[in-house]
């Protein structure tokens, strides 16, 4: 991806969006009923691809029409997305986030007492119609996330703010490393001296590793998404592993929100089932923690007794069709039949560097993974 | 501060600490109570310092013997911590999270039932009351908090971590920019070019402006803090209000929570009064937005209802001693009057480069801070 590249995608983008117009131009012309055609987002219409690995939207369309009271404010309001992301955005190569666009689209309709966005889920949920008519996703429609995130390894990469252009080597930058930004499709990879990325759910364990030099060591590039992952993570590791090919290894606490924070990196979620496509990140492995682990690393005297909720939620996510491989299966019994799950900061209590030292190297050198 | 300078830090912090284990060598070969002294940190003996503007402990202190029923085990958690510290992390030249600590130091004690520390919690108040009476901070104990905020602007500068060395120019950063970490005590200033620090309550606003490059136009360090700021970012302003003498302007949304977020910056907290020494910033200025900003720059079309918890939050900050300036307190009462508050992102409705072309140049040609 080089930056004549990313003007090229922004063109496309923008033709796409002139198209719609002029379909909708034209319906007028005719006297017609402009329409939009929205893939509808529903559970309705979602579905788990067992083939390849994600979740992902059905073929139910429905069709979004002016003259229709019940569809005609959404209409305007998706409208009003696409002339924002048009004129404001992707014409000056800019970016915004959700909550500017709904600032900068609000107003009292001339001559009547109608705000044209009363609350902000209002236009977000517009975004999400419009990303999904247009086949995109929100990123090439220069909208931001809120970023978090880190990483640190033997990678250089070269990234864009609009014409501006930065080199950028991942293994000097010290202790905190580098932010993800919100945004990550004008990065390029120009040096990739790794093995594998280890993703971890947890600042701490970042910190942990970054501080052992964990990634110069075992050669690998080190992220955390400081929690469940943001979109620009997700999108990273995405491009990591299909670009790079390479093997892509999460490690979370050893419990239902660890798995949750897992499989939405890895096949996406319900909510965002449109997404998975450019957000799901199908190789990735579980490296642990599991709770096979907690026997196999002698931890059984710092597990926490799990909650009402995370029997409740282990059950549930037994269930997904995602989770129904008999390796899954296994761990989540386990985990509802012991009733206790365990932290990665648990390995601290053999001693502080036993993670970099022997519960990592020994969990890849065994290739002791869940799918 | 160079690579000596923070090993020398390191052992006069062991020598503290040894110091105190002699003494309390010394009481036990004198067949006395061991005891250690510590300064209360209850509301009683917090009070806010006009003179040098921060709120700071009195001179309260505690006697913690070990031979006291209802002192032992807190004393016995202290000395836990003591250990750690010293022979975990200070010899070997680690840092960890209070995570680390307690599940380091987590057992049952030899022949009895009686765990060493039954919740995290109890190691946190044995590692504040360490911290205390060290008259240290928590940094300088290698103990980790969680880290949030990024920076970006014409600043080079050079990092350590252990003995690894990293020179990071901060204008080479990208979208993402440099993660503040944990611990900034080691980070040397090594190419100041420029005015002053923005600090922006959000990324979002860090985003628009590095985008605009706000930061190179108008020679200063752009940072965010993700929200209420982590002790390592509220450590790295202050070190370079004092050590660089820049002026520091604060950038929050016009609402109580943004003034508590400025004002803990600023003089610190009353549940870490012992810290503000360390980390508050008493040279800070708010720059915006303030209630007047939304009359002078006409968004009374975007301002948002207060609710009742933001009235009576704004009642409680009026009576703090930090906020009795008039400037402040006529503010609070304009709040109070209007009832409205207002986003930074709401200036979006204007355009999207408003806040860089026109508000912040603006405020800071006028000098229309509050102190």
């Amino acid at each position: 991806m080089v930056e004549k590249d990313l003007k090229k995608q922004r063109e496309q983008v923008m033709k796409q969006i002139e198209a719609l117009g002029f379909q909708l131009l034209k319906e007028i012309e005719n006297k017609g009923n402009p329409h939009l055609d929205i893939p509808v987002r529903g559970s309705s219409n979602v579905s788990f691809d067992e083939k390849n690995k994600k979740i992902i939207l059905g073929d139910k369309v429905a069709h979004r029409y002016l003259f229709n009271v019940s569809h005609a404010r959404k209409f305007m309001q998706t409208m009003l997305v696409a002339s924002y992301v048009q004129k404001d955005l992707l014409k000056d190569n800019l970016t915004a986030t959700l909550r500017d666009l709904y600032y900068a689209k609000k107003r009292t309709i001339e001559g009547t007492k109608e705000e044209t966005i009363e609350e902000q889920k209002e236009s977000d949920l517009a975004i999400v119609d419009f990303e999904v008519a247009l086949e995109t996703f929100r990123e090439r429609l220069h909208l931001r996330a809120e970023p978090k995130g880190r990483m640190a390894g033997d990678v250089v990469i070269k990234d864009f703010v609009r014409d501006r252009e930065s080199v950028i080597d991942l293994s000097k930058l010290g202790s905190g490393g580098l932010a993800i930004p919100s945004i990550v499709e004008q990065i390029e990879f120009k040096k990739v001296d790794i093995d594998y990325v280890l993703v971890a759910e947890k600042n701490a364990i970042f910190d942990r590793l970054n501080e052992d030099e964990y990634w110069r060591k075992n050669k690998c590039l080190l992220m955390t998404t400081a929690g469940q992952a943001a979109r620009g993570t997700r999108r990273l590791l995405q491009r990591i592993s299909t670009e790079l090919k390479l093997p892509i290894y999460c490690l979370t606490d050893a419990d239902p929100y660890g798995w949750y924070i897992y499989s939405t990196m890895k096949y996406g979620s319900m909510a965002l089932a449109h997404e998975s496509e450019r957000l799901g990140c199908k190789e990735m492995k579980f490296l642990g923690m599991s709770i096979t682990d907690i026997e196999n690393y002698d931890l059984t005297k710092v597990t926490i007794k799990a909650k009402d909720v995370d029997i409740k939620r282990a059950e549930e996510i037994k269930g997904y069709a995602w989770f129904k491989t008999k390796e899954w299966q296994a761990e989540i019994n386990k985990f509802l039949e012991k009733k206790i799950k365990a932290e990665i900061q648990s390995l601290s209590s053999k001693n502080l560097q036993y993670i970099s030292t022997t519960y990592l190297p020994n969990k890849i050198k065994e290739q002791d993974f869940l799918p």
